[in-house]
């Protein structure tokens, strides 16, 4: 492989800011060349925030419509002899119209992503600063709904509530689910106008971003006097998560971490979740790698990924913990700690 | 064209939305034939929400790994007699990972976006009841800005209490700019620790999101006692931004438009702005039309689009005015007219 190449138009993905640096920039591209400096082509008037990255090469382009980016981008491949020469591409984010550009400009992309996708599953120091921050700001308003439940809110209020916290603390609201009652029993269902008041298990999932980086919390709570079967859902809920959790060291497959907390939902008679276990959070809120059985990735220092069992009865609850895990040398730290299960 | 086929995995994008009529669902596709009813396919535990849509038959897969909902999206192909047929699809939002697959299971992948496009810059009615909504909630949270502006909360705080308001009243936040003094003259730039407090301009882009939806409005206001030179800038962006408006009308080019706001701040003299007079807004905060000089489309009815003059001067200030245009059979509507210019 000669370079690397990424181009994104209106919809910035991960893999730019991965390698560039900069968070949400439309209509930009990078080369990253095996032997020189890596180029960055950037709409002309967004060339101050292109310049805030770690690439210094900024080459300002009228980048609509997208042929004359293309040009700028023609002139750098010309530039880095990489003219009909094999190049790698994040085949997960690049999109077809870009693919058939980059055809058109004569180099032959190659998919990639397997090899950035296992660079940016373990964290380096600089990005667990803002992993740690975003699952700070996260807990932060995983309290403030606790705190707000049952005095009458709608799940969508409670989740504009808990946006404000993360936003006014400095982060951005990655995504806000609150889900009580019936409503939690459907994973990923949008807040609803349904008040939260009277008894029942609230669902409440949620993450912050900081730097593009996102967190990726769920805690349940008890509102009211949850029934017998509520009760006990939370307690199998919160023992998954735990026996999941302890089965993570380096070098284990998480596939086994995923079998535990199956194994403990079984074994006391409640239903599997259709979900997966666990899975990796950075730039992407679900990443590399997946916490599954069938999965064999194995558990390397730097790795942060989610441990998320969850119970789900149709027509009546829902019930999920998830919290952060990070693969350390010594062992896992969970990111989330303070906040309790 | 034998039928559009499109497969969204992680980054779930506009097309899936504008076909199924669902947000934000991860990890599914569908197939929409020439001659048969359409075919979503989606991710297990989120059939539910997948059944919320306009699509009626719904084939629940495995999606994790990918493989497993392309073999489900083969046997729609097969069942369908797509095999080895041309499928439209819009390569702006299909990944090249996507299209790999797809001529993996024996079709022929065509782009397609352009009748996409065309369709989707003109507003349906019921895509104008959320367009509506989502401008009333945008200009509310204009109005916030522009209260608690001068009362020394940073660019970042205010960003977050407009965020705030959006989401308490229903909708989603989609984006905040808020930029004080120097800050604004580099349009797009983040909002900062900066606190809004003495004199000067503050530009407040933003726009809130409802069922998929997105607004995109923008005022600049005056806090404390603004120079000369600023308001200058802010009059002539004033006159611009009316200029523009005037000259659309169904079956007129929008790069008179354009050219127009550009002709009112260059004869002040004063510098024009490097990015686009405008462009359409819709699932998308910028799609297709661009309004622009050299840009010749033509103002057709339903379509909706922003007029979004500005003036920037490195360094000192900057200045933008945006507005929301839909075009009708009889004329034009501002449709965030009940928020001063």
């Amino acid at each position: 492989m000669s370079a690397f190449l990424h181009y994104q138009t209106n919809r910035p993905g991960t893999v730019f800011e991965y390698l560039s640096g900069i968070p949400g920039l439309e209509d930009s591209g990078l080369v990253v060349p095996a032997d020189s400096e890596p180029v960055l082509v950037s709409k002309e008037f967004e060339e101050a925030r292109a310049r805030t990255g770690r690439i210094t090469d900024v080459r300002p382009a009228t980048t609509i419509p997208i042929s004359k980016a293309m040009g700028v981008l023609g002139e750098v491949l010309r530039e880095k002899g990489l003219s009909g020469r094999k190049v790698g591409v994040d085949e997960t984010e690049l999109t077809l119209e870009v693919y058939l550009w980059l055809r058109k400009l004569g180099v032959e992309p190659v998919p990639f992503s397997g090899v950035i996708r296992e660079l940016r599953a373990r964290k380096t120091a600089e990005e667990l600063v803002h992993m740690r921050e975003a699952v700070r700001l996260a807990a932060l308003a995983v309290r403030k709904v606790e705190a707000l439940a049952g005095e009458g809110l709608t799940e969508a209020e409670l989740a504009a509530e808990a946006g404000f916290i993360m936003e006014r603390n400095g982060g951005e609201k990655s995504f806000v689910g609150v889900q009580f009652g019936p409503n939690a029993a459907l994973p990923h269902w949008r807040p609803s106008g349904t008040s939260v008041l009277g008894s029942g298990l609230l669902v409440v999932d949620l993450g912050a971003r900081v730097f593009g980086y996102n967190s990726d919390l769920t805690r349940t709570f008890r509102v009211g006097e949850p029934s017998i079967q509520e009760e006990k859902m939370l307690r199998i809920t919160r023992e998954a998560v735990l026996s999941a959790v302890s089965e993570v060291a380096p070098g284990t497959s998480l596939s086994r971490a995923a079998a535990c907390a199956r194994r403990v939902i079984r074994e006391a008679g409640l239903p599997e979740p259709k979900h997966r276990i666990g899975h990796g959070v950075g730039l992407s809120v679900h990443e590399h790698p997946v916490v599954e059985e069938g999965f064999d990735t194995v558990a390397e220092e730097g790795m942060v990924f989610t441990l998320e069992p969850g119970i789900y009865i149709d027509g009546k609850a829902g019930c999920r913990i998830e919290v952060e895990v990070l693969v350390k040398g010594s062992g896992t730290e969970v990111l989330d700690r303070e906040l309790e299960l």
